[in-house]
């Protein structure tokens, strides 16, 4: 341990800009059932016309509009019922001027038809005479061919996340195999004399694995597959193989050292003899977060967080997380998306400039309005963690923000 | 299929009443690390004080402050190194006043310190000589025993959803298994003459299974397990056989029947004469999604959904995800929660008196102001899912609402 220790920080601006010069995972193709949340890694255009037959989108009568022109309630149009379409059946009958044909919503419009009569503007007399009471215009309830995908036509782009309705465009296009972006493999270390596992009963001085647990849930809802490869005493060939173990295995590497000074030094030390390893970061200007290592070997990053639970979360939302989509193939202009609410400050927060500033809230529903509510206390307390709902950033030019200030939260 | 048809449609409210009538899953203990996005199904008190022991948030000297008290850059007070604190170690050394330990981040304060002074405001002169610059007032960068969380503190309250920060909360207590609700499980069924399944190539007149793959998503991200059991064809006793067997696998069924009238009331017939049937719902005040069916056989829920795809998808989001969210444990005041996002509208839009609309928008960034820009065309079209973000809302009371109002998007 130093007693002072000067490094150059990073921008947050400058790191972000840094995450897209790492490669992106290979592909896979999935059944299309196991690819809700995935990535697309390859554009998906239709091979079909969609529908490829005139369908009706309302329960009535296929006829030709101009049998119904100039009807009305008192002046009904008098039609002939020629038959009826089955459900999934090409229609055996067509449809002349003055006929009609029954047909319910999805039916496959007859020959003829250019036109579909809702049940409620429509009477059967009997079993063939209808009475229309309402003029039709053409292509009135129906669906073209073509109208919801052209063959040919760019659907889906690649980088783009598949969410339930992408699945049901999928379906519907018949791909029931789909390319998508392998989840890339997150490798957890955590490093420390005092971590013990979660196991086992701590001693005096020692701490359960917090951070391994924290960080297995984030790299999942970030879209990776974490990989827990244990603790890591603080000596200096131990945690090098196990590095190295790790980039050999992951696409990418978390190091969650201890908090302090010394352990930091140590972290840089192993990582700066991994296989081609380069140092990108060292330090970054925001808080919590700033003692964050960003280093690459073989091409893989390798993250080295600060050990206090609430920073290592802040600094995986808005660093490791846009890194872990970028290389899971998601399209730069959706990177690191956040949900947000907005809400109204509840007190003043001082602020320190040159640095972004990320204060942990809670959101609290006041008459007509949503506070945006500090949660201060001890740094290195975790249970500030599960009383906050989001996240507001303080500007590094700001001296702070006043009570009543409108803010965005990012929520968590 | 009939020429009109009359029911007695159930509002929204009514109907987001009538789904807490039904009862949730029983539960399961899970690792740890497997509880992600899972439901607590039990309050969670800790059976420790969280630290054990008393922490240093800095790394620096562990002293008695009154050590300090008047010291100055000018007048920097004079203390001896008695020792340093291992990380993970019982300290050997106590502190006396006018003396100092060397301890890092997260180290245990060592017996008669109580106070921490950062490496920033002292200068070791030699090995046994310390510097200190700066007055430091008792329990100054210390976490005292307890501070985190007290034993028999409830920490965690049954019923709410684990997100990573619970994960690392309950590594701190050594909660290395976890009671969880059990995913439920979800039978969807899709019924119509007209449907294939996906890997096949329609004829004229059929379609893809789409609603089955939108539901799969649908059901995962809501936090329950699909059970696709397949396509069937309208034939009462194929449809009634599928259903019953549905009931006995799965906690809660969806039939997405085809979108006519005559299918509707086929899915009626069929629903009636389950075990213990009972109608509580057919029809709802909302639209799209008017045509909804919801009924309950052996205590669990039976949904008739609207066969156009968006519809369903709407009625999902509104209606099936909250009750599937309840049975899944989820506290009352979570169920449907959605994310929202502020925007304007960008044009006039009608809607009819007496019924909740729900209409597709897509969101669209102009200069200062977030857009809610509605996805106009033929019902029934499916592209119309994918270029939405999200949803808004037009009052049951609303005639409709104008150009420029400002509304809440309901992502999706």
């Amino acid at each position: 341990m130093t007693d002072k220790e000067f490094f150059k920080v990073t921008s947050l601006g400058t790191l972000l800009e840094l995450i897209r010069t790492f490669p992106c995972v290979n592909d896979e193709v999935l059944p299309l059932d196991q690819c809700a949340g995935r990535i697309l890694s390859r554009d998906i255009a239709s091979r079909i016309d969609l529908p490829e037959f005139k369908r009706a989108t309302m329960d009535g009568y296929a006829v030709q509009a101009r049998s119904t022109f100039g009807a009305s309630e008192s002046m009904p149009a008098l039609l002939t019922i020629v038959g009826a379409v089955e459900m999934g059946e090409v229609p055996m009958v067509s449809v002349k001027t003055g006929e009609a044909v029954r047909i319910a919503t999805g039916g496959m419009l007859p020959d003829g038809a250019d036109s579909v009569v809702m049940v409620e503007h429509a009477q059967a007399l009997d079993e063939h005479t209808l009475e229309i009471f309402k003029s039709a215009a053409p292509l009135q309830h129906v669906i073209e061919i073509g109208d919801d995908f052209r063959r040919g036509e760019q659907i889906l782009l690649k980088g783009s996340r598949i969410r339930p309705q992408e699945m049901g465009v999928l379906a519907a296009l018949g791909e029931t195999h789909v390319p998508v972006y392998r989840q890339p493999v997150v490798a957890i270390i955590s490093s420390g004399d005092e971590i013990v596992p979660i196991e086992q009963t701590p001693g005096l001085s020692q701490l359960r694995d917090v951070n391994a647990h924290t960080l297995t849930g984030l790299i999942g809802l970030s879209g990776g597959v974490p990989l827990y490869l244990g603790i890591v005493r603080d000596n200096i060939d131990d945690l090098h193989s196990l590095c190295k173990n790790a980039v050999a295995q992951a696409d990418m590497v978390l190091i969650s050292g201890g908090s302090s000074v010394g352990s930091r030094d140590f972290t840089m030390d192993v990582i700066k003899v991994l296989p081609d390893a380069e140092i990108l970061v060292h330090g970054v200007s925001i808080s919590p977060g700033k003692p964050t290592i960003l280093a690459r070997s073989k091409q893989k990053g390798i993250w080295g967080l600060p050990g206090q639970v609430a920073s290592a979360m802040v600094v995986f939302q808005v660093m490791v997380r846009p890194m872990l989509e970028a290389i899971g193939g998601l399209s730069e202009d959706h990177l690191g998306a956040a949900h947000e609410v907005s809400a109204v400050l509840s007190r003043n927060l001082a602020s320190v400039q040159g640095r972004e500033d990320y204060v942990r809230v809670k959101l609290v529903h006041r008459a007509n309005q949503v506070c945006a509510e500090p949660i201060l206390g001890k740094s290195g307390l975790i249970h500030t963690m599960v009383k906050a709902d989001g996240l507001i950033r303080i500007d590094m030019n700001s001296e702070g923000l006043d009570k009543g200030t409108p803010v965005r939260v990012i929520l968590f």
